[in-house]
């Protein structure tokens, strides 16, 4: 059953797909929203921002965290804080920093470089030779990850993957980031608690309004003084704000209750590939580790333009990878039942051609 | 009688004259807060959101509103938007832009150029002088005014100043931004709508939870274009986020309710500034035109680390203005008998001395 | 027979394969430079200046030119002048832009994005891919060509793709620069004039201190706008100079006598490819276009850095290509003889071994 | 009697008195230039660069040096190389650095503050109000000093003032910059060496091109690992030229000889100023310390624009400062006879009116 959906813009009979950022505020959100002590975080502090902040970083094995406005303003304050004008960061080609993200980069000074891999994970022997001396006339000051990988279709890194990056940088001295927009959902999957894997990196983001159903925010993590850097610099970029007690206090519950849910979200995604697939040979989609599943359409002879107008005329809410695919996402407003829906629309689109 | 403090982790016995963003929310944004439709403001927009920008705009006489973390990101994001790498911007000398913000301008490549002025109003004949040709290798792409004007005590640029500056802009072909941080405490102070202020210049800015009381956020304000571009910068920063209509509730409620209520904080600084002079010759305020006192504490053979301290022993808390002034600022929090006890706690560290 | 080395502080005996950069001034560059008209580039302009940037500009067919201290300079510029601050380049993905001068772009909030090609050329499928509306949240403000491309080992892209990059972008109203270091080089190995080459794009950068010989400097070319703005930029950056007529006397050399016999460089790049391949199956050498050649050394059992000593101590002077190949470059100073002795070095260190 | 003036493209009667940087290159230079070893300066070094960059570090008392190719990149590069993005640098409010060099800044992500000042000097109460802790949110990262001060009319900084300005900072780990565009004629005006002036700061930038007209260049001299880093960064910014060989070898003759005529320039500037205060009530000159003569043309009745056209018709070249003052350099090329010229010309305009 679907999760109550109150103060909602959106018609019940909608399946939306698109993405788990649409998924709003539970009532033990709006409950603790309402009671939560406030201050003036640009002043002297709010407390349950500092509550939510240090509840996280313990959460990731950080010694401190710093609430954000969003997961992008944390990984621009990892960079900020980080790198200096003309450095370098080495990510993986596909990795959200780069290309959505990409326009924080010409903000900071800071060159991003693609490094080629597979299903998310930068391949090793190239990071290695973008590392090397002469590879770059920019000292590398930052290397990122990210986990779970949106554009990969919500792939996890393999902890032994990170460990290495992290040897690789370590023994240069550079700092590694991970992009942990849904973090959770990658530890979910691997069956770890989140600081397993953010022990492989020194800062770390983590969105708390994706699957985490928070309305809004994101907190980055490291150790204290990269973190009190962050918090100069959030204010610099107007993402300091004075009773974000608020909203922290949606957070809290996001990180502290709703992670246990996720697991159902990857069933649901799991049952939304098999019933994509038994649609075959016509459609394919990727089983997936967590909550992203990305659809080949093509061998249906329709463009991804195509696809979403007919799929929204039968309720069903989705976005494009390019012309050639969907990408599909599951959350808390998605039951069983939806995806039962969702599989038939596609067929029914199917058949209609 | 002081508004209502509930959720407040200050000791009720603080009066808190620092700043007018320590204001709470008032039970109807919490109220507004509870039920406001959300949607996703990343993705295809919040209802609430869009609600607060119409309104503002509205308000502001202008085309477009964009809902903002802050007014510091309202204003980075006016540069971004009209003023490209290597422009420079003229403003007073003493604007927040350019002094407290001047960080943001180091990640715009704008730069900023500070013309003297009196009263935070910039002398024309300066502005004149640095608009023309041949006094800067850089092309003038913004001219910033800021009212009430902060560091000047609140001042507030008389509307024929407002609309010399923007004739002299409009015959170059330059936008003139507000800083419109206090704008509804200069409107008041004047007995003005803001739109008949905003109407001197291209696009504001304008904080809600000043005076105003919301938690969080502002509004920019502009042409549809100009907005437009800032909506796609302020995703690139970070200042996007996702169910925000929560938040948008509570501006809705500063915007609409809350400024017929700020000529009560210009009473109170009056109060508190004639209280003040009263115990001349050894103290100095400035007689307010808004909710600002300046003190000069030239005379007491303290400087102002010591005032503060002195002063929170008895529980009014208080701001540096350099080493010989204090900065005290009346808010929905500050009831007369609150002035009454601010100016007792000033005479007893007097006589203390 | 080798030109004349007067002034060189190299021993006579040594073949320097490094780059073409090495190159002397010739005794009639000297002559030009003792007897030119001089004036202050930065008051009033430079008569010689002016008259290599109205003769360079000719050759390339464009409207206006700009002498510049380098070719480095000449690319920044062409970014600066046409490229703002968050908007993005498109260029082939091992373009010198992209690698060596990619520190560039950090100073101007241009992001670069390589796209994938082969011999230089970007793939046009991926151009265009990378060009649609959604594949970026950044404007492509410029597409950036490279011939001959030095990475790819001197290889001249086909005017044909030349012409296709250009139809793909006034398509969409974006300009085409080219980084034309060894343009002659390309319009030599072509058969045609530069101007024909210059003709599918919008500026051009021609380094006149390699094959060309001039002791330094480039020009940038192009339509008169772009020109003048790139001349007030290259006074913001330090690139103006005062009686730079000097240099631009043997540049007018360069461009107009020196480059009738880059085809004997070409002519000692095949010779000495040829020379290298017969010493196979140990060694592979790239067959030349113009006058680099690439060296694979990868079943020689020794790296990049070993052979760079070994050569060196026989009187050959290389670079590497990362660890496993050596990049070769023929020039005004490299003799028939001298790729002889060449030759004979590599034999020697291959039978050492 | 004026320099020889071979290769001149004005005509003979010309008295240019807008600058020094029109200054030609001696018959000296010329031969130097012409027999100077030369190198590859982007591969492994120039060798007449190399040791223009050690006589000219030595004589400025600094471990190193590199020879650029402008005094404005030398003063960009020693930000660059020592200021972060988003750190400040304090100078004085009228600082070449601060008005015509600006939009190196916009380049840099530094912040320029200037410090009002008198004579060039910066009150020294105001910068170390610019210091305290509270008065930015920016870290300091630099004072810039210069001497000679060009907009102050060629003044000297007092030696105690360098002085005090060095305490400052080195008590905060501050380093100083100075712009010594005109050291030479500083220390030519206080007869000590360009060294015990440079003493004061860690880096100096020195124009080659003005009084001791080379033709080009500038070195910026500093302790090695700043100038290492400048160094990559010349590159960066296509400041590096391959055999700039031919250019040091003026530089070179620049420094070691041509230091001992300035004060004959200063000569001429005294001759100036008496000639034209001998003209009023109607004109007057400021006394100069150097080279630099400012006239007020305030009580004429015509403004700067008309006088420089006026006096441009009798032979006379001038330049504004702003629409009421003009600037007048001497140089090598101005004779006593000239100056004699030049005040005639001034009464002859005066008459007409």
């Amino acid at each position: 059953m679907r999760d109550d959906l109150t103060h909602t813009a959106d018609a019940p009979s909608v399946v939306d797909l698109r993405s788990d950022t649409v998924t709003r505020p539970t009532e033990a959100m709006y409950a603790r929203m309402r009671t939560a002590p406030l201050g003036d975080d640009g002043l002297d502090a709010d407390p349950t921002a500092r509550a939510l902040e240090e509840t996280a970083a313990a959460m990731l094995g950080k010694a401190a965290g710093l609430f954000v406005p969003s997961c992008t303003m944390g990984n621009l304050l990892a960079i900020l804080a980080q790198v200096q004008r003309s450095e370098q960061i080495l990510l993986e080609a596909q990795a959200h920093m780069l290309n959505t993200e990409r326009g924080a980069a010409t903000l900071t000074g800071a060159f991003l470089y693609g490094v080629a891999g597979t299903d998310g994970a930068m391949d090793l022997d190239r990071l290695e030779d973008a590392l090397s001396p002469n590879a770059s006339p920019l000292r590398t000051a930052m290397i990122a990850l990210e986990t779970s990988h949106n554009a990969a279709g919500g792939t996890v890194l393999p902890p032994a993957h990170m460990a290495a990056v992290a040897n690789l940088a370590r023994a240069r001295g550079i700092p590694v980031h991970l992009d942990g927009a849904r973090l959770f959902n990658a530890a979910t999957h691997l069956g770890v608690a989140p600081a397993d894997l953010a022990a492989h990196v020194d800062t770390v983001s983590l969105c708390l309004s994706k699957g985490l159903s928070a309305p809004v925010g994101a907190v980055l993590a490291g150790d204290g003084p990269v973190i009190a850097a962050a918090r100069r610099l959030r204010k610099m970029i107007g993402g300091t704000q004075r009773q974000v007690g608020i909203m922290a206090a949606a957070g809290l519950e996001a990180i502290t209750v709703m992670g246990a849910r996720l697991a159902e979200d990857h069933d649901r995604a799991r049952q939304l590939s098999e019933g994509l697939n038994a649609l075959r040979p016509r459609l394919s989609a990727t089983m997936p580790q967590t909550n992203i599943v990305q659809v080949d359409l093509g061998r249906t002879g329709r463009d991804s333009a195509r696809w979403i107008t007919d799929l929204d005329a039968l309720g069903i809410r989705t976005r494009p990878l390019g012309g050639q695919r969907l990408r599909l996402v599951t959350h808390r407003h998605i039951a069983a039942a939806d995806i039962d829906r969702a599989v038939a629309a596609f067929r029914t689109c199917l058949d209609a051609a």
